[in-house]
This record gives C-alpha cells, sequence and structure tokens, in this order.
C-alpha cells in the first residue's frame, strides 16, 4: 500500500532534485545568470543605424495596436484601464526588460488574450462579485508573479517548452499572421459601423494604401537606385515613413472635412478612471477572502503568461534568424513575475512578451556576414549561398522604443497619437501580418501545395510530397482550429492548444510521417547550403542554450 | 539666272527619278510587295494561345479607351460621331489591316489627336463657316487619302523617317506613358467633377485596384506556384480578368447604390447624329469650293497620319522586340490612304497607327528561343543571356482583336461595354503606362541618374555618366516640352516636334556627346551579349528593313 515510500521510489524523486535533477531548484537560473554574464557587456558595445530603425519599427507596431487594445479595455473594465496604462506598462515594463532581461529580442507589450482574461475577471467582480475591480486585480497579478518566480525556480522550461518544433512554432507564427488580417478587417468593419460611407471608403484607401506603401518602401534594398543609405533608409523606416504619410494625408481638401475613425487618446497624465488620482492599489485593504480566491485567476494568468512569453522569445530566436548569444527563460520569468507584481500594485495591465513584434524585432535587425569569417560585409543585397544570416543582438533596440513608449504618456505626445486614424492602424495590421507571412516557411510549402507535383524540385529518398503535403495541410487545420478558438470566449486558453501539440508531434506524428519527411519539414526553415549533420542535430528541438553558448565569442 | 534648267542640275534631277534614285516611284512600293509576298502565308500558319490572349489583351486596351475618345467626339462635333463611330472605324479598319497591311503588328484606332483635329474642324464648319461637317470631313480625308497614296509612290519613309534614332522613339514611349498617367488621372478628374464624394472615392479604388490586380497578375510566371498553364493563364489574361473583376465589384452591397461614372455607349446600331440614317455621306453634293478648301485640313490630316503611323509601325518593331519579317512602310500607308478615304464616305473617324497599343501588342507577342537554334523552348522564365526574344510575327491576335471591335457594334454588346466604369478605365490607363514604362529603357537610365556613380557598372572607354546623364536628362526634358505642346490647342502638331529631333540627333547631338556615348546610349535597348559589331550597324537607324529581309527564313 505504502509504495511511494519504498527506497527505490524516494531516491527516484530525490534524484530528481539532486544536482543536474530535472527539479533541482535554481538549476536553470544558475546557468541563465551565467549567460547573461557572459552576454551582458557585449549588448551595449554594438550601436549602429539598423538598430535606431529597428526601435522606430518596434515602436510603431507596438503602442499602436496597444491603443487599439486599450479603447476596448477602457469600455469592458469599466473605464479602470485605458490607453494612459496600457502605454505606461508597456513602457515601464519594456525598460525593465530592455535593460535586465536575459533575451532582449523579446518585445513585450500587452496582448489580446490578457485583455480578454481582465474583463472576464471585472465582469465577476462588478456583476457577480460585487468587489473592487484593481484591488482583486492587484492580488490575481501578485499570485502570478510568485508563481512565475515558483516555475523559473523549478526549471518549468525543461519539462514544458524544449520540445517546441518547428511545427508547432510554424502554426504559431501563422496563427498570428491570420489574427493581424483578421485585427485589420475588423478594425475596417468596426469603422464602417461607425462613420458615413465615404469615410470607410477612405478607411479603404487609408489601409491599403499604409500597407502597400510600407510594402513597397521595404523592398527598398532590392531598388537599383538612390544613394545606398537612402535606400537602407527607406526600407528600414518603411513602416513608419508609411504611417507618418498616411496620418497627413486625410487632413488635405475635402478629405478634411470627413469623418474619419482616429485613435482614442487621453490628455493629462492621470488614470482613466475618474475614482483613481494616483498610479497605486492598496491591495492591503482587500478582504482576505478575496486575496486568496484571487489566486485562482491568478494561475490562468501564469499559464498564459508563461507560455506566451516563452513561445515569444522562442519564435524571435528561431534558427534561421541566426541568432547566437544565449538567452534565459527561467531569469526572464522571473523577471516577468517582478514585473507583474509591480504592475498589479502600479495598477495598470501587466506587459509580456508580445507577437508578432517579438520576430518582427529580430527581422529589423537581421544582417548578413560572409561564411567562414564572422566580419560584416557591406553589400546589400547578400547572395544567400554565401552570406549566413546573423542579428544584432543588443539591447538598445529593445530599451529606445520601451523608452519611446514611456515618453508618449505625456500629454502633448498623447494628443499626437490621437491623430492616427483607424484605417492606418488597419493597414498597419495587413503590414505585420503580410511581414510575419512571408517569412514563414509554411508559406513556401502552401506554395508547393498548390503546385503540380512535376514542377516541384526533387526531394531526398524517404521523403515523398504526399507527406509533406500532408504535414503542411495539418499544420494549416491546426491554426484554423486555434484561430477557431481565439474567436470564442475561451480564446485565453489559446497557448494551451498549442502546447498541446508537443506530445502529439513527439508521438502521434512519428507513426504517421517517416523519419525523413519530419527531419525535412521539420527542419524546413534552415538555410540552404548547411550541413545535413546539423539539421539532424536541429530536428527536435528550435532552440538549445547549451550550443548556443558554446557559439558565444 | 536659269541656274536650274543647267544639264548638269537637270540631270540630278534626273536621278532622283532614275532606277533606285531617291523619288524614283514605287521603289518602296514594289520592295514592300515583294517582302509581304515572302511573309505572307507564313502570317497565317502560326496560331497558339498566347496569340488568342494577346488578342484579348489589345481588344480590352483598344476599345475602352476608344470609347472614351468617343465620349468627348460626340459632344464636340455636334453629335456627328459618338461610340458606335468609333467601334465601326477601329472594327473596320483594324480587320482591312490584319489582312492586307504589310506589318500586321501595328494596331489601328482613333487616335486623340485626330479627335482634338476633327473638333477644331467641326467648330470652323458649324461656327464660322456655316457649312456641313460630314461632308467637308469626308473631302478632308478625301484629299488625305490620295495625298498618302502620294507619299507612298514618291517613298517618304526613305527621306523622313529613315533616321529616327532610340532617341525619338524611346522619348515617343516615355510620351506614350506620360499621356496614359495623365489621361487616367483626367478620367479621376471628370469624375470627381460628375459624381458624390463617396463614388469618387470607390472611383479611386477601382482604378488603383484594376491597375494594381493587372499588375499583380502579369507577374504570375515567376510566381512559382500553381500549374505553369494556370500562370502563363493568369499572366496573359492579367489586363481582361483585372477589368471584368472590377467591373463586377461595385456591384456589390452599398457599392451598388453609389452614382457610378459608367462609359456611355449607344443601344442601337445606327449613326449617332439624329439627322442620318445610314453610314454614308453624300459627299458630291457638297459645293465645289469647299471640295477644294477641304485639301487644307486634308494636308495636315495627312502629315499627322503619316507620321503617327509609321512611328507606331517602328516602336513596335524596335530592336529589342526580335521582330524579324519584314514590314513595308510604303504598302502600308497606301493601305492608310485607302481605308481614311472609305471612312471618309462612310462618315465615319479614320483610324491609324495607335500608341501604346501598337508595342503593347508586339509586348504581348514576345516569347524565347534558344540562342544558335531557332527552336522553341518551354521554358516560362528565360534567362536572358542564353535565350532570344522574338514575336510571334502573324496577322490573327490583330484580325481577332479587330474583329471582336467590330462584333461590338452590335446594341446587346454594346449594352454589356456600357457597364465599364470610368474608374476601371482609368485603371487600365495606369496599368497601359506601366507597362510601356517598364520596357522603355530609359526608366532604366533615369534610374541610374537617380544613384550615385560609385555604385553604378563600369562604362566602356570613352564613356562617361556625365555624358549618359546628360543625355537621358534631354531625353526627359523633350518629352516635358512635347507633353506640354499635347496640352495646348496645337496639340495635333506633337508628331512634328518628334519628327524635328531627327535633324537635331543627326547634327546638334553629335557634337555635344562622344560617337562612344551616343552608340552606347542609342543602341542601349541591344540584349547583353550581342556582338559588338551589330550594334554598331543598328545605331543610327532603328529599322532596316533590307537587313531584315535577309533575315527572314
Amino acid at each position: 500500500m505504502d509504495n511511494d515510500t519504498t527506497p527505490a521510489r524516494r531516491s527516484k524523486w530525490k534524484n530528481y532534485f539532486s544536482p543536474g535533477g530535472k527539479l533541482r531548484p535554481f538549476r536553470l537560473l544558475k546557468q541563465d545568470a551565467h549567460n547573461l554574464q557572459q552576454r551582458y557587456i557585449s549588448d551595449w558595445t554594438i550601436f549602429n543605424q539598423q538598430i535606431v530603425a529597428s526601435a522606430v519599427y518596434i515602436f510603431f507596431t507596438n503602442i499602436l495596436p496597444g491603443i487599439t487594445f486599450a479603447s476596448d479595455l477602457f469600455v469592458l473594465t469599466g473605464q479602470s484601464w485605458g490607453t494612459i496604462e496600457v502605454v505606461f506598462s508597456t513602457g515601464l515594463v519594456g525598460v525593465i526588460f530592455a535593460v535586465f532581461s536575459a533575451q532582449p529580442l523579446t518585445i513585450l507589450g500587452v496582448t489580446g488574450p490578457f485583455s480578454v482574461l481582465a474583463e472576464n475577471v471585472y465582469k465577476l467582480c462588478s456583476n457577480t462579485f460585487n468587489v473592487d475591480f484593481l484591488p482583486v486585480m492587484a492580488w490575481c497579478l501578485i499570485h502570478a508573479g510568485w508563481m512565475h518566480i515558483a516555475l523559473a525556480i523549478f526549471n518549468a522550461h525543461d519539462w514544458t517548452m524544449q520540445y517546441v518544433t518547428h511545427f508547432s512554432a510554424d502554426i504559431f507564427s501563422l496563427l498570428n499572421s491570420v489574427i493581424y488580417f483578421h485585427k485589420a478587417a475588423m478594425a475596417l468593419q468596426r469603422t464602417h459601423g461607425a462613420v458615413s460611407l465615404t469615410a470607410f471608403l477612405y478607411a479603404v484607401i487609408g489601409a491599403v494604401g499604409t500597407c502597400l506603401l510600407a510594402v513597397l518602401l521595404s523592398t527598398a534594398n532590392s531598388w537599383g537606385l538612390f544613394h545606398r543609405y537612402v535606400r537602407i533608409g527607406l526600407a528600414e523606416y518603411a513602416a513608419a515613413i508609411s504611417i507618418i504619410l498616411w496620418i497627413g494625408i486625410p487632413h488635405i481638401g475635402e478629405l478634411a472635412d470627413l469623418d474619419h475613425e482616429r485613435l482614442q487618446v487621453q490628455s493629462t497624465f492621470r488614470p482613466s478612471s475618474p475614482s483613481r488620482s494616483t498610479f497605486f492599489v492598496e491591495f492591503w485593504k482587500l478582504p482576505v477572502e478575496w486575496v486568496f480566491l484571487s489566486a485562482i485567476p491568478g494561475a490562468i494568468i501564469t499559464v498564459l503568461f508563461y507560455f506566451d512569453h516563452e513561445i515569444s522569445s522562442i519564435i524571435c530566436t528561431t534558427e534561421r534568424y541566426g541568432v547566437r548569444k544565449p538567452g534565459g527563460y527561467a531569469w526572464d520569468i522571473t523577471i516577468l513575475g517582478l514585473t507583474t507584481i509591480l504592475c498589479g500594485i502600479l495598477g495598470i495591465p501587466p506587459a509580456n512578451g508580445l507577437l508578432p513584434q517579438a520576430p518582427l524585432h529580430t527581422e529589423s535587425l537581421l544582417h548578413y556576414v560572409h561564411d567562414g569569417a564572422a566580419e560584416e560585409t557591406d553589400d546589400a543585397s547578400p547572395a544567400v549561398s554565401q552570406h549566413t544570416t546573423r542579428t544584432y543582438e543588443q539591447r538598445y533596440s529593445h530599451f529606445i522604443q520601451a523608452a519611446m513608449i514611456l515618453v508618449f504618456i505625456s500629454p502633448p505626445l498623447q494628443k499626437l497619437l490621437g491623430l492616427t486614424q483607424t484605417s492606418v492602424l488597419a493597414g498597419l495590421f495587413l503590414f505585420m501580418g503580410y511581414q510575419s507571412l512571408t517569412v514563414n516557411p509554411v508559406l513556401n510549402r502552401i506554395f508547393q501545395l498548390l503546385t503540380p507535383a512535376a514542377e516541384l524540385p526533387e526531394l531526398p529518398s524517404g521523403v515523398t510530397w504526399r507527406g509533406i503535403h500532408g504535414y503542411t495541410i495539418t499544420q494549416i487545420v491546426v491554426t484554423g482550429i486555434v484561430f477557431g478558438v481565439t474567436l470564442t470566449v475561451a480564446a485565453p486558453a489559446f497557448p494551451l492548444v498549442i502546447i498541446a501539440l508537443v506530445p502529439v508531434r513527439l508521438t502521434v506524428m512519428n507513426r504517421i510521417w517517416s523519419r525523413e519527411t519530419l527531419r525535412l519539414v521539420d527542419g524546413w526553415a534552415c538555410r540552404p547550403g548547411k550541413p545535413e549533420d546539423e539539421l539532424h542535430g536541429a530536428e527536435e528541438v528550435v532552440v538549445v542554450d547549451e550550443e548556443k553558448g558554446r557559439d558565444l565569442s
């Protein structure tokens, strides 16, 4: 009966906690601290113009969508949270992560799923239980905070995220493109309901114009005209130039008289709610039963944030970006726990890893170095076969974008943000969806799906196009299902679906597809010309910190 | 005093008329008749799907712009000419040229400059002289007809057009792009004046949408997805697909209630003017003094048509298209004279060589053959260095587009045409301007003008970028001046400006630019890898019939 206390069992459990054991406390954190120390100085010694451009791009792609969430949040949390809280949180948490995180590529912001969750908590507080929302939320976030830290201490990353393969990462990326295209459509649909047909037709022009101009400018590097620096500038500031231009256009001629829908902002630096005067919640005044009950939403927030943040970090450091410095998942989850507690006490929504901004950040920092020699090249249009993709891994771009966002809580700059039409925002959504779609390996396989077999390239032995197409279709179907979930009330649970894919990938899929097929498509994104053995090594796990650590010079 | 009758002088004049002499009657015509006989059978023995696609494309690019001229013409000729006359003429003259012309690549239609001229003749007839417009115009065209034939008999081509170099041809092409972009802007501006702001904003969406979809589809060959035939189909029918789709879109939802501006058509097959019952002008009833006075506008029409038609033929057979069969300038001018007389008697506007439809026609017939061997290749994306550009030189595409236009004078099909919104037409104008701009060598040199010297390729000795840039700027300035002329009442005279460039090119320019520079830029469009000597041969003259004749297998 007392099986669990047999010496063998006890020793097995003991093994888990022994040095190097799966649950050995602080094992990953120590390793992360060591890696962070190794990289930290070099994170502040690279600085160039592309980094500034990246910061400007991420500033726009972070703050503008954030403000749209804010206007929903304002309505659905009884004015507890609005623009100012979202901008404040994004800026503050961003600056903290820029300085202290182990992986500064991971951009943070207030996410859609968290907004949905917070709105549900508000509904329960005000309609069902008649208790103050902000103190309850403060405790939810305090609970979530220590749970984060506990996950980090017991090396949660190793027993949850290590087996996230390209299969899941591709799906998550594709999902993001779909979500952003959908957001663009929703923004235009809302505009349609709110304004005259004339203003709506202009909004369509504004949205498509913003997106197409940004797409056009982003190709400037291959134009073969203008000075090289002009081309680089146009390509790197593509979204910013397009946004600023299209914000200006509706002020011209007859367009100025139309009833454009603009972002709703606030013109004073104070909490959105008229009943608050400072950014501080007296959380200790909450009745003790609610302090304990808050642990339930706290646990949900923990699951949501933990997976969201880790997936953002994984996708923004995926192999094809040539990231070489080690990150630190446990370290970052600890910081995330601390900032979550801080946000709770300040009475602002917490920020966490943001998709697709995190991978867009990495993409805007890509450059090319000669193969073999690690020196940088001036070649503006690199031939893939001769160059290796690298990312400028540093903290300036993260820091600058976060600091700029923080500055934008000042009333005059808020007013400036308020000039932005929702049509420009819809255009930015389209552009973000397009950007994250074009670098997704699934897109290439969808094209291959639509091409007759005779025109496709030859495959290695053991691999069939039938198998690859089946794999691609599976990814599309799963993306469709997860997207369906995001449209329902179960939306905040959607990271769990992605996580559920890990065992599916590791067991069921190994039976359906040949090892060779999985090797090919699950390592699909690797650059051409890479030796096969390296591909094998990277087959199951996208991010292997130890290997990257070795790489670091 | 009587110098002109000295034997030496007389013998010199005699030489001009001797066999092979410059003015020897029928010299060119005989040569053309011989060449035509050589090529005629082979013109009807090539037929494939690309030829059908070309016919469909040219059908749209010919009939839709034609109808816009028609609505202006209808107002400005006191209802004498309208849609039905323009469509009838374009179809009838097109069929005649498809069957009988020496150069079936040259597409014909009613041109803008002729419309301006006819409108001026109408104003004189009705306001100043109070005489019937149609009989006067009939006589103008009869005079123009015999003048055409006289020009052909006395080998006018040899002493006027032989020295048209790339310099002038590039300018004319560029001018066409500018004119089409301007037309698109004008069409939208007119729409702006005629409809509500809502319908106008939709028109902008429709115009840009039509153009962008056509541009996108026209790149289908390089997509790397779908079956090869699907890609080819999408690329070849790009404009047609886009036009039909965008004609349909404004019938959806709320857009259906807008006050769209559509092409004005006629729903019966009878002359536009209520005072006419048949397509026949009783020209012999015109008072005899007007018969003689009509020779003056007749001469102006002759100059206009002669140069317009020859320039169209030259540009649509320019070297980069790899046209090999000999044309026949004198022969075609004779046919043009006859069709002009026919149109005069029918009381419809005459058609002549049409820009940019003629070169667009050639471009839609381009294909690639292996170098050396003349056999055709299946390669959809040819490498320039290994393949030679060739044109499907045949009569079917010209015939089919003309026959389709002729069929469209029937009332039910006219009604179909009447569904076309002016916004779609503006989009088509944009697409035509874009198409003819992208293949213009000037565009590449404008890009080089905007690129710093350090990033430009190396030049042969004796050539400087300064010189090339000067040449390019000269072409842009001349294009600007000629475009300025087309906006004034002197518009019909603009072919003369182009002609005036010939002596400028042959004298002044030889002093400003080095021989090497002129060799390079005036033979700029030649394909890479071509031996230098061939370049020399083609330096001064774009079209050398005799040489092409030798090439013909």
